[in-house]
């Protein structure tokens, strides 16, 4: 804990960027965000926020810059493009990068801020909106003792649990690479039992009542196929956040020469559930494709659909 | 509840059956067990039990069939072969079947025995050894009330959960089916997910921590991975019981029209697994096939194996 009040640069207002950023606020920080979209600078705003139309013009005086981006390419242009945040940022001030990227992205860049005078805190975030909204993010992180400690009221603000997985940036993202692999084949796996349970006659309610509560059972499976039963892709998480972070589970396998034979499969999956236009819908809209295969519908078994 | 006291014959007593006749002896019933390894019925008569050297013996003026063999060529030798107990159970009683079984298979089960004038409980299990003998078995069960009626003495002896799925012999067996799929992807997920974080740099332990308590965990993955961190293989499910159940989960899906893609690349895992001569091992072996594809251990690298 820490009583400091920091002036924080904070880059990416989106579902989970926003909450956060509202937190720290909450704890008396202030907060100087940067987003392409105007209603989140304006929802920024109306909670007592500042807003900057850079990350360069953000980062100046700042004492911390948090990035909730969506990919490495975002995180590249943020701090190294032409209005790039590394130049602007007081030296010595700690970087913290939440987005899912590549290990060896993180790794690499840990060495490039190191060089232009920034720690690195490798800090991707799992719990969704709802949790960032609360506060009570889990934060799968790595750094130096030095960056932890830049970091620390940040962390206070917006998480319930920081799992402190080492010194080299590198890991943090690595673990969450790793839950990212299961994830994806628990939610493609769950749609593929729903799938099968609902072709050859089980009541789809019935099915998810036994197997949420049997060995069967995933954090995904209780999670999201009751999508699946209310036919409601409302996406809280969509498919194309799989589309890519299962894409990098197998960059990340390619790089270390390790074989993934279900996370291709589980790819694959949502690659087809993307280009059949299901890209946005949230993630449980991959059991559409089992469904076409198929020829039926689990809503429809389960009483929603007409 | 009831306070009949039957006389069971019990064809199969292994690591589930056992322990599952002990219940049903601790309960005042008569057991006659039947198994071709004497070590078995020496300790079933150990617990007070008789044993028969056949089905047919064993069913002779018996209440009630319980089969907790291992797969449909066995449940049709007990039943239907020479020595088959069919012909020689009284007439009206039920055969309460146990094994993992394609539910085609158990739906034609259930028109046989109706046939031969027997009602059967399509009641295939959960929860292995350790709650077969503290009597908590989950059962998946189908079968008319006749069938539910008969059995209800046996269940609350067993079983701490009874489904009742319906009234067709089948639905048992089919949402057993689809609980395997997830328990096989979710083990083979599970390895190739510890394989990819430990190749790549990850310490181990602190991976099985964070993913346990994050939205990668699965109920798989909290039981199996600390077999991979330990290396101890000791078997408490085997290799080839998810080559077995996995191939009926295909079986079911080619039946049914169902593509399955990911249960379908797991499958692959068990097979080279027993291919490579680990069948009797603990499903949790099929780490093994990603450490030999990654030139690596996960339980050396947790500091368990020299």
């Amino acid at each position: 804990m820490t009583t400091n009040k920091l002036r924080i640069a904070f880059v990416g207002l989106g579902s989970m960027g926003l909450g956060m950023a509202k937190n720290l606020l909450a704890k008396g920080h202030a907060v100087i965000g940067v987003d392409m979209n105007p209603d989140a600078g304006a929802a920024l705003r109306a909670s007592g926020g500042q807003t900057a139309a850079s990350p360069r013009a953000a980062a100046a005086q700042a004492d911390a810059l948090v990035l909730v981006v969506v990919n490495a390419a975002q995180v590249e242009q943020v701090l190294f493009g032409a209005e790039g945040a590394v130049g602007a940022l007081p030296q010595g001030r700690v970087v913290m990068q939440c987005a899912t990227v590549p290990p060896g992205f993180s790794t690499a860049l840990g060495e490039r801020l190191a060089a232009a005078g920034h720690p690195l805190l490798d800090a991707p975030l799992s719990g969704g909106r709802a949790r960032a909204d609360t506060g009570e993010l889990t934060v799968m992180s790595s750094g130096t003792p030095q960056a932890y400690a830049q970091a620390e009221a940040i962390l206070d603000a917006v998480a319930a649990k920081v799992y402190r997985l080492g010194d080299a940036p590198g890991i943090g993202s690595l673990v969450k690479t790793v839950n990212q692999l299961l994830a994806g084949v628990h939610i493609a796996a769950a749609a593929e039992a729903m799938a099968l349970g609902t072709k050859a006659g089980a009541d789809p309610r019935a099915l998810y009542e036994v197997i949420s509560n049997s060995a069967g059972n995933s954090w995904m499976f209780t999670n999201r196929v009751p999508h699946m039963l209310d036919g409601d892709f409302t996406p809280l998480s969509a498919v194309d956040i799989f589309v890519k972070d299962l894409g990098l589970v197998l960059d990340t396998g390619r790089e270390v020469k390790q074989p993934l034979p279900l996370a291709a499969a589980a790819h694959q999956m949502f690659l087809m559930a993307t280009a059949a236009g299901w890209g946005k819908m949230d993630d449980a809209a991959v059991v559409k494709i089992y469904e076409q295969m198929g020829a039926f519908s689990v809503a429809e078994r389960a009483g929603k659909r007409a």
